[in-house]
């Protein structure tokens, strides 16, 4: 007997008909012998609806009084998910993100998870009925205020609970059939990867990929949880997410597949269209000049992503700074700049949203010290201009033009042999 | 300095512009130098819309996942009302029933408080915050799962909180003025009751008004706590609900009218449109027969109202029993005495659902042996033929046809001076 934690996004329960067919699915799991914990996010557009009724109210509303306000949206879910389960037969209870333990900080809109203490779900547990658990949402420890997780926090609910409750797996059912080895919108021959490890899911996730989110994913490795991202339309095996491919002793329960012996070099391609580019320029070439930048920047609430210095023209004195910055931190961004512009002493501030960031992520890149040659020839052969880039141990990303993104992901995809009738060449590593 | 327990229902929290409307509304009474604490119902018609959408998952839905569902509701409407206070700056913060200590028992969709520990609300107004409070709910002791109050539940939060925090007086906000002497809609010349005593107003809700619940009053009644009765839509003062005409000291701060010293006789005329008729033929007249056909009708759930036994035609050996009860509850009713008739041997069942119920209330009646005769000549004269008659200390009622029910109010207002131009009339009593 396994014990599951399953997460079902808001797609997966729009409306009665869906929120039917994901009790069916989880009655089907409890009836194969299994313990499941439901969590869920809101229905369909619940949440954005409610953001419009706080918009139409207050332009700035209180995070106290707007997180009271989300947190409805996983409350009508999770009662629903509970009567329709109920009526084919199975006890289900559902639980708020209180009752269910989850004890956060109390930063409203963005708290995180400090202690999960899920004593009523191991009740329910062990009372035989199907927990169904508010996504997204917890208690404030020290203000007994209710909290919102922000982005990726139904994700990140299920991760945490499965975690506290030592399950076997926490599958995260979503409206495509796992992760694929590009954005199969703009690479068609993208292909679902069978296997991923935490590492590369989260420079995956950094990376622009959105199928599960990176605070997600970390938790999964902290607590080393295996996360199962699978369809809620079919029965298909989905993308396992684990510490270590070459050790899936965690998965001989539950994968079909079995172990799979030789590994990819490469996860994946992921791109990215929400960044911008920030060039400043005339930098006055003197120790101190780059920090006081980025210090403006991060006081200002954004978050830099790829960095770069030019080397200083000899005898001009001066540099450009260029950086990336989400597209909409770009006008805050920039004012802030101009309020030090005099005190730093550079000349201008050059914005440019027109960009994309491709990024190759694969652990087999550390002991493969090819990749790096192949995907500059691979983009160079597609006739893109690189203008950033930046690399990690098992990461590299380059900038290119918005326009350059559908043709580069296609060109590094095809060049790594990650196409859907190219996997010969994908499972071609030895070397770890 | 007072402290004032409001509580606003649906519809003057309909949308967005209404919530708006009761911020200011609720920041004035704070800015007059008062203590105020809100109670909320959910936003115009979001209970239906819940309830509807459980209809779709499930006909028969659990009730703690069916008060989980609808608890929502409060949640939207108190989280929005507390950004809108927000706004116009005064803190406010919003509080579930749970939060706000309401402890109820087990008893899904009709909990009864069975205890108010409002920490959480003091220490709200302790801080100069006005805390919003979700009315309607609660959390059971036992089970420590959410719960939902019934009928008339807002109303009885507020006065439960009132009761526990010793407020000044519970304002209940609706649509009307206040109490009336008779159902504007059926009676145009009726006319607003400046104040009731609780057994009165307990008489008229138990007879069929609608402003104030039965439960609600019952409470104020056994904590002494004055209601006062008032419009959202403006500032004139509305009815107060308290023990004793004749002791008005706790409204001293609250009334702009003072002491009102002389006494109406009568408090006013309810109709209830709601009941239906059932009797029993050819019940064997002996001992227990009755009980019989009473406790099946009871075992089904059904509350009887006005009871009637015909005396026994002499020598027949039976007779009929007749009684009120909800019309809904009519099938449900008439089911289980099929059940039972061949064990107590009565002949038919008549069902008739085209019935009124008319009341006429007034503490003053104790006193005043000339009421019935009064109220029965009234009738006579508008050609209203009764068919059922029941009476309390403090009440009369008769049922006629349906169709009578506007002409008998209309009569029966007006024999007892009740009528906005016969007010001379009304207030005319020393014998209280």
């Amino acid at each position: 007997m396994s014990l599951i934690v399953a997460k079902f996004g808001g797609s997966s329960v729009a409306d009665a008909p869906s929120v039917l067919r994901v009790a069916k699915r989880v009655v089907e799991a409890k009836n194969a012998g299994n313990q499941i914990v439901v969590v869920v996010s809101a229905m369909g557009d619940t949440t954005d609806e409610l953001l419009d009724l706080a918009q139409q109210i207050s332009p700035n509303p209180p995070g106290r009084e707007l997180d009271m306000l989300l947190t409805s949206g996983e409350r009508i879910s999770m009662a629903v998910l509970a009567m329709a389960i109920n009526d084919l037969g199975v006890e289900a209870r559902s639980y708020t993100g209180s009752q269910a333990g989850l004890i956060t900080d109390s930063k409203h809109g963005r708290a995180r998870i400090i202690d999960v203490t899920p004593s009523r779900i191991l009740e329910a547990l062990n009372d035989g009925a199907i927990p169904i658990v508010a996504g997204f949402q917890g208690v404030a420890q020290d203000t007994k205020d209710i909290t919102t997780l922000g982005r990726g926090g139904s994700d990140t609910t299920a991760v945490a609970l499965a975690a506290a409750l030592d399950a076997d797996v926490c599958e995260i059912y979503t409206d495509v059939d796992g992760i694929f080895s590009a954005d199969p919108r703009i690479a068609p021959s993208a292909r679902q990867v069978p296997r991923i490890t935490y590492d590369e899911m989260m420079e995956l996730a950094a990376a622009g990929a959105k199928v599960l989110h990176l605070r997600c994913v970390e938790y999964a490795k902290r607590f080393d949880v295996p996360i199962h991202v699978r369809s809620s339309f079919s029965d298909k095996e989905g993308t396992f997410v684990i510490a270590d491919l070459e050790d899936q002793s965690k998965l001989v329960n539950l994968s079909k597949q079995g172990v799979i012996m030789e590994q990819p070099i490469i996860a994946g391609v992921a791109h990215d269209l929400g960044d911008a580019k920030i060039t400043v320029t005339g930098v006055p070439d003197r120790p101190g000049t780059a920090a006081a930048i980025f210090q403006a920047v991060a006081d200002a609430g954004i978050n830099m992503d790829m960095i770069v210095q030019n080397v200083s023209v000899h005898g001009s004195g001066q540099t450009d700074v260029t950086f990336t910055c989400p597209r909409d931190g770009v006008a805050h961004a920039e004012s802030a700049l101009r309020d030090v512009q005099g005190e730093i002493g550079f000349e201008d501030i050059l914005t440019d949203s027109n960009i994309a960031k491709i990024s190759l992520v694969g652990a087999g890149m550390r002991s493969h010290p090819g990749v790096s040659a192949n995907f500059f020839k691979a983009i160079a052969d597609a006739g893109v201009n690189v203008e950033m880039i930046s690399t990690s141990e098992i990461r590299i990303s380059v900038v290119t033009r918005a326009d350059d993104a559908k043709k580069t992901v296609e060109a590094v995809h095809t060049a790594f042999g990650l196409d859907a009738d190219g996997q010969a060449v994908v499972y071609g590593g030895t070397g770890r």
